[in-house]
């Protein structure tokens, strides 16, 4: 049984004020609290058991490089990789969606290939992608949702052309909350020989993952939006992909051997980790990941279900507030704006002052928002400790917000 | 007066014990320990202040959004930069220098054009070179050091043709510890029109750094050497180099616009910063300049050229040590092989024994290794919490190891 209150008490920001009123933080997709035990193990890795990691022999490198390697195992059971050597630790979801665009996609992307592309990706499902039309010629076709945020995932497979190369799709939509078909989208797409890069910063955030149902053969997440430390996160490959990959950063560790007129690369997944990795960070990502398993995914799911249903219907009771998205299934992120003249970022500031945190602007989601018509929007998007109570506060401050703007 | 008994208590590791003796950690060069105001800086991050930044309104973004971008400015004055915008900031050396190798170097570099590189070099400024080489037939020319581990300026000048694009040069060689005269690289590769890469990595840690008179392009440093947490770094890039820089990685933050057909970038740094940033790393390592410099920066190098002094003299009484590198003015980073069969990493195993932990193998200097004529070395780095006392037992261990293996 998931006891909210109780997960609460995991997360020390939780009980602190902002404003002079308790914290409501629903900016959880830009990025998300960490729990005691997160913040515990870098504190341990730091005062206690520091070092670099891999080129060492001595204790202290060695007890790091076991910690740190071994979230490489975690990461792989939470997406259900079939093999932990098909993860590749990183930064984030930029670092590695620019990783496939300049490891896999470049050195093979020709002019006139194409990129499928949703218009509901983040920035970085689509910049790393414009980047290769501006340097060598590759062509970007959106496939647009509806009105609702329904992606039809048979409009993704009627755009794969004679030159798709590479569907670039978000899992679940950081504006939107829609959840995407991506396994529909990724079995079209393999017996079309088109490669699937599955945006999941969102989607593992809020629901099991399985990468080996899905059939994808990318999937990127973040640590800092699953609880963990900023800057770490990982990147599934699948094996025959990682094989086609050459290598994005050079340095330390990715390599085998370096002369002066030769360089010979290590053994993926190493082969895509250069220098220094971020240590600690990752170390603190396998403990939010174990953090969230101990949680049961399931049961995050099922509580954020219930807040997502609560949210929907307590927002449809304010017939001056538009929701954009109302997909069958969507995660709990609810983008809107208030009907007449208040900006979102106004809106947002209002809350603010009532301790509401959320996000206002494009949310690094341009052409959806032109798409939608709309400069910016607020977005209050929830995470395994929100309760009805914070739902109930956000509405409240809303309507001040409405008293205020009406 | 600087008292390394009150600094050391500063750092929670150095009171605990490997292998049941009290930890001496000799292993700076490959990343330094942190001192508990950079741990309590990350877990005040966390446990109270934390959210993303730039792209939020409320009160923990712009908290987070403001200690996160008073760092650009303590970098700066750290380097003494002219302006806090030629500095980006990013996840340590490697990403910084890479981010050269993709954004600056390779959409002017032609076949044939050269790159300058010292065989001290350190595979972070070696393999993004090596990548041009391969990749679009770039020319690498190496400027040996002598067998003492004095790099002469001149034989780099020397070396400049009226292909030459690009030096890339250590200030301080993680190896050797021998410290380059890179102002006088940089005066004669300016006057020449040839930008130079200086890696900084270690150099900014044992010596106060001035990139404005040593008169570079780029500077690297890492923040995790630096007393700072994993996964931080900074790069500094003059600004009529930044203002010719294509961006790097794609994504977030880094743009201004982005529609289904066109995309406008931020202006630097910016440009260069995709995606959430390693927002609490960064925030440690401003904690650990700020550290640093509170202990002052001339003070951290006298204690250090101390303790220099006293390892060169005790290594000598070792007359089957055959330390390499003795360059004038070398920083404190010791390597050394001992005569007879005993593999490096065999004497490092012995030393960690002993609690002595220092580093063994090629140091990410394949280059240099083959130039002197070693496969591997063990190699004792200091930092600015080591003791003399600290040198003796290194001695001590050392003198077991030959006891074992003489």
């Amino acid at each position: 049984m998931y006891d909210v209150t109780e997960v609460r008490r995991d997360f020390p920001i939780l009980s602190r004020q902002v404003n002079g009123k308790p914290l409501v933080y629903l900016d959880n997709g830009a990025s998300a609290q960490k729990p005691q035990v997160v913040i515990d193990a870098i504190t341990t890795a730091y005062a206690h058991e520091y070092a670099n990691v891999h080129r060492g022999l001595h204790y202290l490198s060695n007890l790091a490089t076991d910690k740190y390697e071994s979230v490489r195992g975690k990461v792989a059971r939470f997406l259900n990789a079939a093999d932990e050597n098909e993860i590749v630790l990183n930064s984030g979801t930029t670092e590695g969606i620019n990783m496939i665009a300049y490891g896999w996609a470049m050195p093979r992307f020709e002019p006139g290939d194409e990129i499928i592309l949703s218009v509901m990706e983040h920035h970085a499902n689509i910049v790393p992608w414009h980047f290769l039309r501006e340097r060598q010629g590759v062509v970007i076709k959106w496939v647009d949702c509806d009105m609702n945020g329904v992606l039809d995932p048979q409009r993704v497979i009627d755009a794969i052309g004679p030159r798709t190369r590479l569907i670039g799709i978000t899992h679940m939509s950081n504006v939107l909350g829609t959840v995407v078909d991506v396994k529909t989208i990724c079995q079209a797409a393999r017996a079309r020989g088109v490669a699937v890069m599955v945006d999941g910063s969102q989607a593992a955030v809020h629901m099991p993952v399985d990468v080996s149902d899905i059939g994808c053969d990318f999937y990127a997440v973040t640590g800092h939006k699953l609880y963990g430390p900023s800057g770490s996160g990982a990147i599934y490959v699948r094996q025959d992909r990682l094989a086609e990959m050459r290598p994005f950063m050079g340095g330390g560790d990715m390599i085998r051997e370096v002369t002066k007129d030769t360089v010979t690369y290590n053994d993926p997944p190493m082969k895509f980790e250069a220098g220094t990795p971020g240590i600690v960070q990752t170390i603190g990502m396998g403990v939010a990941l174990d953090y969230m398993t101990g949680l049961g995914l399931d049961n995050i799911a099922a509580h954020e279900r219930g807040l997502a249903d609560y949210a929907t219907q307590q927002l449809s009771g304010l017939n001056w507030i538009t929701v954009q998205g109302n997909a069958p299934g969507k995660g709990a992120i609810f983008s809107f704006t208030m009907q007449g003249a208040a900006h979102a970022h106004d809106i947002s500031t209002i809350l603010d002052k009532k301790g509401v945190a959320v996000r206002a602007g494009q949310h690094c989601a341009g052409p959806l928002m032109e798409h939608l018509g709309t400069p910016a929007t607020c977005r209050a998007s929830f995470g395994l400790y929100n309760t009805q109570a914070e739902v109930d506060a956000l509405i409240e401050a809303l309507e001040l917000a409405h008293d205020l703007f009406g």
